[in-house]
C-alpha cells in the first residue's frame, strides 16, 4: 500500500490497524472474516430498516399522521402583515396558538393582530427589520420577557424581484439574499437554542417551487429559495446527527408554493388553469397549516408538483424541459 | 362558470373567447372539437420529442459527446491561486486556453500563472476581491482592454466555515454568502453580456455535494451551494426561454464535488474509503475540465453520487437517511 493510499485512509482506522499490527497471517485472516461478517450483518439490518421505513411511508401516504395540536404554542411569524403570513397567522390563532406577528410594516401587522383578536385568538405585534441581526436579537429578548419562549418559528417574510438578471440591480439582489435566506439564519440562531434546551419546537421556512426548479426572470430569487431548502436540510441533519443529545422533538417543514396571488407575482402566466391554477393566500395557508401540524418535511402547493418534480428529476435534464415548455407557465418580467 | 373561475382563467384566452363570443351552439361545438384535436396533436408531438430525447440521452450515456476544443478561449477562473482553481487553470492552459487568473491572494495567483507559463501556456494575473461589485466591474473593463472578451467564466472561489450553526459568527455567514454565491452573480452580470452578443460562451459554477444534500456543520455553506445550483438552473432557463434571440451557444456547467482535499475540509470522515475516497484537487480538476469540454449541465465528483442521489431522492426522505448513517461520512467541526 503506497503512502498516498495510507494518507487517504487516515480515517479508516480498522484497515490501518490491520496493516500495521504485528499479527500472524492466521490472525489476520480471522480478523478479515470477522470484519466481513460484521459488515454483512450491518448491511442486512440496514436493508430491514430501509424496507420497514419505506413500507411505513407508503402506509402514511394513504393514512396520513394525525395533525398535532398547536394550542398554547408560541408561534412567531415573519411577514405576518400580509398575504400568506397573515392567513397562516389567522389559522394558527384559531387553533389556540399564541401568535407573535413580526413585520416591518406596522399597519398591515396591526390589522393581522386585530383579525386574530376578533376571532378570540391571542396575538402580539412586533415591528422589526429581519435583515438587522442586532434588532432580531433585541426582539428575541423582548418576546422572551413579554410573551415567553417561541416554540414555533415561521420564516415567511420574502421579496421577489421579477426581471432578467442583467436588469436586476445590486440593491435588489442584496435585499433578496438578506430577506429571503440570511434573515432565516439570524432568526434560527435567536430562537433555536431554547427549543434545543427543551427538545420541543418547530421551524418552518417558506421556500418556493422556484427553490426546486430554476425559473426565468427569477435568477436571484431562485438562488435564495434553493438556499432555504439547503439550509433547512442541513440544519435538520445537524440536529438529527447530534450524538450528545436527542433533538427529535424539534420538527422542520419547508413550504414550496407555486404561484400564489399575494401581490408578489405581477404577471403570472398559466396555460392550463385547470391543471395548475393560481392559488389564493387562503388556500396556500390551509396547506401550510396542515403540513406543519402533520410534521411534514417538505410540501409543494399544489402537492401534485412534488411527484411531478420527483419523476422529472430522474429523467435526463432535457426531457422534462419539453414538458415545461408545453405547460408554458411562469412569470413575465415587470413592465 | 362562476366569476371566480373566469378570474383564475384570465390568461386562458381561448377558453374566455369561447365563453363570451356570440357564436351559435354548432360553431361552439366545432371550436371545441378543433381545440381538442389541436391539444391532442400537441401532446403527441410532445411525447415523440420526449421519447427521442430520452433515447438520445441514454445513447450519450454510453457514447459521450466529443470534448470540445478550448484553444484560444479566454478562460477566467476565480480563486485560481489555490486547490481546484489552480489545477483547473493548469489544465485549461495546457489545452490552449488564455487563462485569466483572478484571486484575492497575489502570491498563490502568481504561482499559478508561473506554472501555466512553465508549460508554455498563456496566463494573466489579476488581483480582485470578488465580493466587491465595483471592483469586479473595473476588473472586467481592464481584462477587456488588456486580454479581450472572456468566453469562459469559472466561478470557483469559495470558503467553507465548518461548525455548528449556533457557533457560526455573523461575519462567517455573511462572507459565505458574499463569496460563494453573490459574487457569482456580479461576475455573471459583468461577463455574460458579451457572451450573449456573440452567442458564444460557457459559465461554470462550483457547487458541491453540500449543494445537493444537507450536511451537518455546514448549514450556511449548504445554503450557498444549493443557491449556486438554483441560480445556474434559473439563468440557463432564462436564456433558453428567451424568445427574441437564440442563446444556445452559451453553455452552463455546475460542478458538485464531494470531499476534495484542498485545505477547506479540516476533519473529513470516511468510513469506506474504497467506496467514497477523499479526492485530490488534481483528480477533481480532471473531472471538471472533462465536464466543461463535453458541455455537461451538472456533474458530481465522484460521478456515482449523481445516480445514488437521484435514486435516493425518489424514496421517502427517511429511507436514504439510514444509508447516510451507514456510510457515516461527513465533516467534523473545527476544533
Amino acid at each position: 500500500m503506497s503512502s498516498a493510499t495510507v494518507e487517504t485512509n487516515k480515517n479508516g482506522a480498522a484497515q490501518n490497524l490491520m496493516e500495521k499490527a504485528p499479527w500472524t497471517d492466521e490472525q489476520g485472516i480471522a480478523m478479515k472474516v470477522y470484519n466481513g461478517i460484521a459488515i454483512a450483518l450491518e448491511i442486512f439490518v440496514l436493508y430491514l430498516k430501509m424496507t420497514a421505513t419505506f413500507l411505513h411511508s407508503i402506509y402514511q401516504f394513504f393514512v396520513p399522521p394525525e395533525p398535532k395540536s398547536v394550542n398554547g404554542e408560541i408561534v412567531l411569524i415573519t411577514g405576518a402583515g400580509h398575504g400568506m403570513g397573515r392567513e397562516t397567522a389567522l389559522r394558527f390563532g384559531k387553533l389556540g396558538g399564541i401568535i407573535v406577528c413580526v413585520d416591518i410594516n406596522p399597519v398591515g401587522n396591526q390589522e393581522t393582530v386585530d383579525l386574530i383578536k376578533e376571532q378570540k385568538g391571542k396575538a402580539h405585534r412586533y415591528e422589526c427589520d429581519v435583515t438587522d441581526r442586532e434588532a432580531i436579537n433585541a426582539l428575541a429578548e423582548k418576546i422572551r420577557r413579554e410573551v415567553g419562549e417561541v416554540t414555533m418559528l415561521i420564516n415567511n417574510a420574502g421579496i421577489m424581484p421579477c426581471k432578467p438578471l442583467l436588469k436586476t440591480s445590486e440593491k435588489e439582489i442584496r435585499a433578496s439574499f438578506e430577506i429571503n435566506i440570511i434573515a432565516h439564519l439570524w432568526l434560527v440562531q435567536a430562537f433555536l437554542p431554547s427549543m434545543m434546551e427543551r427538545n420541543h419546537g418547530h421551524i418552518v421556512a417558506m421556500s418556493s417551487m422556484a427553490g426546486v426548479v430554476g425559473l426565468r426572470n427569477l435568477v436571484p430569487y431562485c438562488a435564495t429559495k434553493f438556499a432555504v431548502r439547503g439550509m433547512m436540510e442541513a440544519l435538520h441533519e445537524e440536529l438529527r446527527e447530534d450524538k450528545e443529545k436527542d433533538y427529535s422533538g424539534i420538527k422542520f417543514t419547508v413550504i414550496c408554493p407555486y404561484i400564489v396571488d399575494t401581490g408578489l407575482c405581477k404577471n403570472p402566466k398559466i396555460k392550463f388553469p385547470s391543471l395548475m391554477k393560481i392559488l389564493s393566500p387562503q388556500e396556500a395557508a390551509d396547506s401550510i397549516v396542515d403540513a406543519v401540524r402533520r410534521n411534514y418535511h417538505e410540501i409543494t402547493i399544489p402537492s401534485s408538483l412534488y411527484y411531478i418534480n420527483m419523476i422529472c428529476r430522474t429523467l435526463p435534464k432535457a426531457v422534462p424541459l419539453y414538458l415545461k415548455d408545453f405547460l408554458d407557465s411562469g412569470l413575465e418580467a415587470h413592465s
